[in-house]
């Protein structure tokens, strides 16, 4: 029987070229479209969210297909998740590994029309700043390491001036796809420190995002944090709407795409 | 003046074909000594003390070399880790790193005639056992995932029977060098358990291992946990000098080269 499954994904961004497919390269889609394809027999297409850059990581990844299934949904994960980890373990592996880069975490069913990104109503990133001089070799894919103290108070000053709905062209990197408009509605941002393995966690929830955006609201932070930049600025900089005066983007390790929303009232929760 | 300098590096062995140099592959000893040769301004060879194998990690290896030192030694580390960082980073990378995946945490001098390998006394390896189904993404490098419960208890009885002066040629790999004895003394094997983040951590402190011993030992003490071996098993699996009625090689990701010792008392101690 035709369905269309919706599916929550975990990934570690850190060796795949992005979510997207791309001819000769490692994405995330192509992996998972592969894995699908075996399980089902028969080319299996995805559609995700989100199309997370390179180095980007996700916890709740959301991706839609539409298939004429012969196994049971609640299999899925349990089929595809073993064949994910084969292949992220690479070709004459002598060692079985039981987890690869590329996690299923739920499949559910959803209406035949479902679509995985133009069903979401809003999104949830978070990005994790490690501010510490501190050398870490093996957590360097996972955040942002940022050597100098950062102001935390500043930083949560500043954020205020981001929330609600604006046009956020001063934070919309090149490259990105032509949009009808730049006008989007950031619900909250949050920040808290983490004492024990210093870490700054910035999350961010809004109803859609322009390229890179989340990446330079968290730049223009840093550099409040910094002294830099005073949070006084934030609100010319986005009537400005200039990229050039805002922040730096953000390197991608430390970003993850949290959660995404289909329910209007999720997204406004808390 | 021609000086001998000893280093304490740290490496993530996730994206290396092992410590050892080898043609056309990235080796943790290529890109130390590519990093040390530009800081130093001449062509630098260094002697590690283990040769790790491609997925294995260190929180303590050590490497001597000596050269006409230019920069003083409290430099070192100050001026190779970047280097380290930005080739780690990679060519055309636009986003600064801090910390690479491999991290000198000391230098220091030591007598002329000084070798990291020759001079070690003993070392500590570290190996850390995931005990749970629950896949995460982000540790599966660091880790071996075992799905099943495993008896900490059993585990222990089989250990106790491994400490001390033996032949161990049941525990060595083939592949390795030619030697002219497999005796080998095991000092202790120190297991723990970590509750919020289900792992078993074994600790093995020895005089010298034989290729693949530790993760051998591992392997063995895994089936022992498992209840497919059982601890009054393993004088037997000694004395009869046979890798195949040990246990299975457990993988490289989760072994950890921790401590070389230079001296006798700190390889006896605790």
């Amino acid at each position: 029987m035709i369905k269309t499954i919706l599916l929550t994904v975990e990934y570690d961004g850190s060796n795949f070229c992005g979510w997207q497919k791309q001819p000769g390269q490692r994405s995330v889609q192509g992996e998972l479209e592969q894995a699908l394809s075996i399980v089902c027999a028969q080319p299996i297409h995805i559609n995700g969210t989100s199309r997370t850059d390179a180095g980007v990581h996700a916890y709740g990844q959301r991706a839609s297909f539409t298939a004429d299934l012969g196994i049971p949904i609640e299999k899925i994960a349990l089929a595809v998740n073993p064949v994910l980890a084969s292949a992220a373990a690479g070709k004459g592996s002598k060692y079985l590994r039981v987890t690869g880069d590329i996690h299923i975490r739920e499949a559910v069913e959803m209406p035949l029309d479902f679509h995985a990104r133009f069903n979401a109503v809003g999104k949830k990133y978070v990005y994790k700043i490690k501010n510490s001089k501190e050398a870490d070799v093996f957590s360097r894919n996972y955040h942002y390491q940022v050597p100098k103290p950062l102001d935390l108070a500043e930083m949560e000053k500043a954020a205020v001036h981001m929330v609600g709905t604006h046009d956020f062209k001063c934070f919309q990197a090149a490259g990105g796809k032509e949009l009808e408009t730049t006008v989007r509605t950031i619900h909250s941002i949050k920040l808290r420190e983490e004492k024990e393995d210093p870490q700054i966690i910035i999350e961010v929830k809004g109803d859609g995002f322009l390229y890179n955006m989340v990446r330079i609201i968290t730049g223009t932070l840093v550099e409040v944090g910094l002294g830099k930049l005073s949070p006084e600025r934030i609100p010319f900089i986005i009537s400005g709407k200039n990229r050039q005066m805002a922040g730096h983007t953000a390197p991608p390790q430390g970003l993850y795409l949290a959660e995404v929303y289909y329910r209007k009232e999720k997204l406004d929760e808390d």
